[in-house]
């Protein structure tokens, strides 16, 4: 999406190899008018697969989801994270999701009366890495026997391989803006 | 506003005393469509302002602060919350809140470069009960030489005070809805 690719270029930085900070529309403060473009781009892109929920995960994909919710007429859920792991609360579908930013392992969380069976699910979220807080969302996808619609990122890092090993299983993902690569000197290159 | 008062009596649930559980629409599971008549409610009462930010806390403001903002055509900043408080960095302001709930206190803070003198702030936040979470973002937006336009909350406890206290102090508050009471058995009533 040319619109996010250029808002990168123009206020992202490379702070050190593999972290971009992108804390003044992304992730920090949120340019709604720039996220609510990127939520119809995501409407477009997977608006016949009869989306019922959008599902995310504290803090950072909840703009993106609310906005991009907006389009599809559905609700959204997020998952909260915790770091303690005594949360074996029967009314919870958990996962765990290791972050490799934050080299913490997170208990990631959904209530179960929130996901039913049958509901076909589209995963929001404002980046994918490696993609360990993803495959945690789709384990809770699949444990409430809902059905994974979709997958849509707003920054992959192309680089981490994550989305591609994704793709390889058969994830209908759709990232926004793939970083084929990325340096402090270099700035960053968007994959073609 | 009636919208948000009929969903706090068909679905919130008082769970003990003091605890009003609202997963299923604002905190957890986000209903968008009854979230974006709230912002728009809240447009309505402070459009006059002239807010240039919208102000919130992570994880659970920011449905309804990306929401409202697109009526507004301003960005949102959501404060983080952090329990380390080794973040002497001077590109942040910082403050501290102490939550009921959990018993805990927060270090708040937001990165410099985002809040600016001059600009004209709303804080948008999902709960207000003893208003330490207000309190450490009317803080934040002070320490920027900002200005405080107004504060618009969901649901505000009233038995709590916190609002009715920042209200004697000249806050221009507004609550979607007010709790006078709220028991497990005799459910919520709203303040009139």
């Amino acid at each position: 999406m040319d619109l996010l690719k250029e808002k990168i270029l123009n206020e992202g930085r490379v702070v050190s190899d593999g972290v971009l900070k992108v804390d003044g529309f992304l992730n920090h403060q949120i340019d709604v008018s720039l996220v609510n473009e990127m939520g119809k781009d995501i409407y477009e892109r997977f608006k016949d697969k009869g989306i019922t929920k959008i599902l995310t995960i504290e803090a950072s994909g909840i703009g993106l989801a609310c906005l991009t919710a907006q389009y599809f007429g559905c609700k959204v859920l997020y998952a909260k994270k915790s770091k303690t792991s005594n949360m074996g609360n029967s009314d919870l579908y958990t996962s765990r999701a290791y972050s490799f930013t934050h080299q913490t392992e997170n208990t990631v969380l959904i209530s179960k009366k929130y996901l039913e069976a049958g509901e076909r699910v589209l995963i929001v979220d404002d980046f994918l890495a490696h993609g360990e807080a993803t495959k945690a969302l789709i384990d809770l996808v699949n444990q409430a026997g809902a059905e994974l619609s979709g997958v849509a990122i707003a920054i992959e890092k192309g680089f981490q391989g994550g989305g591609d090993k994704m793709r390889a299983d058969g994830v209908d993902l759709y990232s926004l803006a793939i970083v084929e690569s990325m340096t402090v000197e270099g700035g960053v290159v968007f994959r073609e």
